[in-house]
């Protein structure tokens, strides 16, 4: 008998926060990823955003690509919504769950939304209202909770004091976005503290890390000796760092599942299958990806002499 | 009072295991990076490999390199020797130390210096003694310490047990080499397990990894854990891997030194001025590195809104 390993979810967020940060794909370029993607054994997709095109002309046509791509059984596909009016094109759209973002800074949050964090924080419960009125979970996502690139530090007190208050708004789960690569495991354990000082237990947990600094794997490590269990990725590392040109945005999934299953967890993905699709999505933006994996191969993938 | 905090040895590898997986540039742009890296607060850095010109052009001129580069007061240059011939050629130079490398593999080994195993132990005995009777400390590398491009799995005992032979043959240190990037914490701590079971204590030991499938700096966090002080990095991301075409080799100076920092030990080293250095390495290649702190800079560097 073997002991079962430890299950890890890994979420691929490419279609979104991944191409959202790259020039803009044909919507059939976008549809025959996400159906790539949803072949390899991953669950959750976040596959669309329901911004508005003229804001973020990459993401336009979120309804054309739900309509399109294939849903094969037990694998979950969401959108990201900014505000009320897109979660309400999202609704009606055939979706699983949504996803809100607030910015635990607030420099951050005028940049971005235009919103101070408590306007923010007003919305996310207007979405979260909306998305359980159409019987749909809602995801609420605190960005910059490890750093502001206007701000530097963030107190983790304060992301933790959101995070409750998102909890009691009704979010379904938290997500905590290190927006521009700025957690290191000091602010990885600081924040937990925090949350689990607050009454946020791991599980309601999930770990958005970008690998900025090259801290992204490292920080995974830290959180899952602590608990957590759900981390999103980006296929091939796709997207990149709007702050910094040149630099790497989120972690690429392929090298997430290679360590976390390596390090003895259970993902359920096939790595060979996520590697094709690291491939697809390279030759869907036509550049050198940063995610390594996909180059060299699982470690025990050997040469001949 | 504030408790001083551990000290980390972050060494420079960059002009020699970087440069020589790069297509070969001039050596007085060798010697340029050589200068820029000895006044950043980096104590130790392989500057030149003693093979023959005719087997790795790219570090033909070692002696021309060592003639020309500066000496700031308390930076250790060494050189990689690959045998009896090229530790006379070293030792009549004005080098601070030696580095030997044997292969766990012996596939690899033949592969990479046309000798099993067993006969570049030998080679290596002869090259402690050779640096020894001109009065340097001989370190001992031990390559693909984690897994093998040929062969899949090393055992660790018998890396523990390599070890063990090669401290009895006088090596003053010892490096273990994660030379394809096939290391994960679970090999970091079995080896760890082997060597101290093997009765090698950790300030004997550095390592050396590389990131070709983006576990180096988890790997450098593992070590660490397990009070390994000494590590190997080359700046930028220098080099390659000879296994992968256009996978990554070493982990980034700058990156390991921004992490190791971050977690609170003290290397001694200053990160602008290494980030300027890996700026200077990129120039001189011609080539996008893959270091990431070089581009996106220290986490608290700020944003103007």
């Amino acid at each position: 008998m073997t002991t079962p390993r430890d299950l890890v979810q890994i979420r691929e967020v490419g279609p979104r926060d991944g191409l959202q940060n790259e020039p803009p794909v044909a919507i059939e370029d976008r549809v025959r990823l996400i159906d790539s993607l949803s072949t390899t054994g991953l669950r959750a997709i976040e596959a669309v955003s329901f911004v508005r095109a003229d804001a973020i002309l990459a993401m336009a046509g979120a309804a054309e690509v739900l309509a399109a791509i294939n849903r094969p059984d037990g694998v979950r596909f969401s959108a990201l919504v900014p505000n009320a009016r897109g979660a309400e094109l999202a609704v009606a759209e055939p979706i699983d769950g949504l996803e809100v973002v607030v910015s635990a800074s607030n420099t951050h949050s005028h940049q971005n939304v235009r919103m101070s964090t408590g306007d923010a924080l007003d919305a996310a419960a207007n979405v979260i209202a909306i998305g359980h009125d159409a019987q749909l979970s809602v995801e609420a996502v605190i960005s910059t909770a490890f750093g502001c690139p206007y701000e530097g530090e963030v107190d983790p007190v304060l992301v933790a004091t959101m995070a409750v208050g998102l909890l009691d708004d009704g979010a379904d789960m938290l997500a905590f976005g290190d927006t521009t690569g700025m957690a290191t495991p000091r602010q990885v354990n600081a924040l937990l503290d925090a949350l689990v000082a607050a009454g946020v237990g791991v599980g309601q947990v999930a770990m958005h890390f970008h690998n900025t600094r090259n801290t992204g794997l490292v920080n995974i490590v830290t959180a899952l000796d602590r608990g957590v269990r759900v981390f999103d990725a980006s296929i091939g590392g796709l997207g990149g760092c709007p702050y910094a040109p040149g630099a790497t945005g989120n972690v690429p999934t392929e090298d997430v599942v290679h360590l976390v299953e390596e390090l003895g967890y259970d993902t359920g993905i096939d790595l060979d299958a996520l590697i094709e699709s690291a491939l697809l999505a390279e030759q869907i933006v036509g550049r050198t990806l940063p995610g390594q994996v996909m180059r060299a191969g699982p470690r025990l993938r050997t040469v001949n002499t």
